[in-house]
Order: structure tokens, then sequence, then C-alpha cells
């Protein structure tokens, strides 16, 4: 099987911050992510410069899209992402016109995990030919102090077997990989982790659990 | 009473069609949305510019926010936004990290309903000091056919007597507005029938109607 890849999370507020971020990652990160924040703070402009910047990592734009689902998803793929986000709450036609947008670019819809979703829900986008979802403790719920659960990794499991592949998310460490062994993971998520000066040694150590459970 | 407001939702994809759209309206709209679309398109220069131009209108800015929510929000209300958008499907701590920056602006949170949502959840909202909601068809499911039912009435009947101020969306003309009476309405929004040929008459409309069920 595919191993799980390493995904670095650009939240930063200003474009600038994020090519300097980007350039510092591209060698040992394979999926670089315009965040929700880059995405609002400066527009599609900067997915088309990590575009232009970063031609053979996979580029994904976080839009966590919610209605309107047909423009945004053109909008982004268009500026040259490969995978867009979904919201789990969004309604099953929004998601539907993002899957339909995405088959024309060749791109993939990741569904992003929140709200009172069911398993029930998880079936219909299955249904509709998705393959990836996000699964994440929220960065204000990891601030709040609720960690990974044993309700959560049960979840997961559920959606792994019903044939989601899932990315990751919500203070990843290497030392916490275990707790995912037997999931479809489908990369790991991490922003300040991957940026910080010990970028490349917390890369490295994915990698390694990575290989242990996953190879 | 205060009377419910008219707000045009700004979805255009470039913000110079943007600009054109709120000039021609700003003399019969109340509230000036830059939409989820203008948002992901322009990022935050779309919030600036439009506060700008627009010194005495009310705007918001519809971030849908799901995540990262103090980042997000300080984002918007430094742009000059005096609303943002909150989505129904996060977390607690989310909404509650938006709201306390919102109280730093003197600017509100509306949280926009969206998935499995429970009147438990909007108990939590209001016990937080959250004074607005969002109802509306999504823009897809309104694509599908799916109209106001008695449901969405009872729903919003429910939430306004927990004492939330509702904007009302998703198709909205002048002829439904007797639908939504008894309830806390803030504003109905549109986009299309106020920025066409015809957005002065609609709006008067929208007025007449505003005036016969709430005034």
């Amino acid at each position: 099987m595919t191993l799980p890849m390493i995904q670095i999370a650009l939240d930063q507020t200003d474009l600038t911050s994020a090519i300097e971020v980007a350039r510092r990652v591209e060698s040992f990160v394979d999926v670089i992510e315009v965040g929700t924040i880059l995405a609002f703070a400066e527009g599609m402009n900067a997915v088309r410069t990590l575009r232009h910047n970063h031609p053979d990592h996979l580029l994904v734009c976080d839009m966590k899209t919610t209605d309107g689902g047909a423009i945004l998803a053109r909008m982004a793929f268009e500026a040259g992402a490969n995978w867009i986000t979904v919201s789990a709450a969004a309604h099953i036609a929004t998601i539907d016109a993002c899957k339909q947008v995405a088959d024309e670019f060749n791109g993939e819809i990741q569904i992003e995990i929140y709200g009172n979703w069911t398993m029930a829900d998880a079936k219909s986008w299955v249904d509709l030919g998705i393959t990836q979802a996000i699964y994440h403790r929220s960065r204000d719920a990891e601030l709040a102090g609720v960690g990974w659960t044993p309700d959560d990794l049960d979840k997961m499991r559920q959606l792994s077997d019903l044939g989601l592949e899932l990315s990751i998310t919500g203070g990843i460490v290497p030392d916490d990989l275990y707790l995912f062994e037997g999931i479809k993971a489908k990369t790991f998520i991490a922003g300040r982790a991957l940026a910080g000066a010990q970028g490349r040694e917390t890369a490295a150590a994915l990698k390694g659990q990575i290989e242990r459970f996953w190879g």
C-alpha cells in the first residue's frame, strides 16, 4: 500500500511568510496546504503562488467549503490546487457539486469532519465517490485540552473501514502515530512542528514511525 | 422594535465587480456582505476596500469560521468588518474564541446554520452571549429545488424564541416575507436579486413587506 504522506499546513496571515516556510520545508514534505487562514488572508493568489513555486508537490486548499461549492471548487482548482476540503456540515448537494468540479480537474475532495456528523453521512460521501476525509482535533479544542480519545480512534477506524483515506491533524507528534495503526492514513498534517527549527528532524521521526506502522 | 434590514451578499469572484455592485446598491441596502466566495477570491483586501468605500454601512465578512477562530476573527475585524459568520459546526471553543475577539472590536458573531445542529447547540451559543444566527436554504439545496418547509419555519421560530435575531437568506423574494412574520428577523439577504437591473425595486418591495409585517 502507499505510505501515508507528510503535509505542512501553511496558516500564516501573510503570503510572504508562507512562501518562506514552504521553501524551508519543501524537501521533506509531500503535500503543501494553503490553510484557511492563509486563503482568507491572501485569496487565491496564495494558491497560485505556491503552485508556481512548488510545481511537483501536492497542493491542498483548505476552504472547508460549506456552500457555493461549484464556484469555490473551480476557483481553487483553477488556481492550481490538487485537493480541496469540503465541510462535513455542507449539504450533500454542495459536496456533490464540489466532486463534479474536482473530477473535471482530476482533483480530489477531502471531507473535513466537524460538527454533529453521522456514519450515515459518511456513507453518503462514499456513495458520491469521495475517497478522502480529514479527522482532527480542532485547534481550539486542542487548546481547550481535548486529546485523542478512544471514541476518536473508533470513529477513525469506522471511516477507514468505509473506504475513506484519512488525513489526520491536530497537534500530531511522532510518538502518537502508533495510535492510528491499521487506519488508512493519507497524510499526517502539521504546521508549526514542521515549520520550526526542528522541522526536518520532526519529519524524519514521522517518516520513521510511518515505516514502522504502515511499511 | 428595530425593523429587519436589507443585506446584499457580494459573491463575485473578483473585487472589481464587487466594488461596482456595492456602489450600485449602497443607497438601498443597510448591510454589505463580503461573501465567502469573494473573501476566498481576494482575501481581506476585499473587506478593507469595501470598508473604505462604505464607511457608514454595516459590513459582514462571511467566513463560515470552523476552526482557528481567534485568528480569523481578528483578521476580519481588523480589516473593518462589523460582523463575522461562524459555522454552527464549529467546536464551542472556536465559537467562544470568535466571540471574545468580536467583543474587543465591538463586533458581533453570526452563527451560520448548516449541518446536523440541535436546539441544545443553539442554547449553548446563546449562553455564550451570541445574539445572531443566519438561517438559509443552501445555494445548492435551493438549486436542488428544496424550498422553505414548515420544518424550517418551526426551527426559525424556536431559534427566535431562544433570543437569536435571524438573518434569512436563500432565494429571498418579497412575496415570501409573510412566512417569517413573528420571527426576530435581523436582515433579509439577497445577492443577484438586489444587484440586478430590478435591484432598487426589489429592495423597495422588501421594505414594503418589512413595514407590513414588522412595522
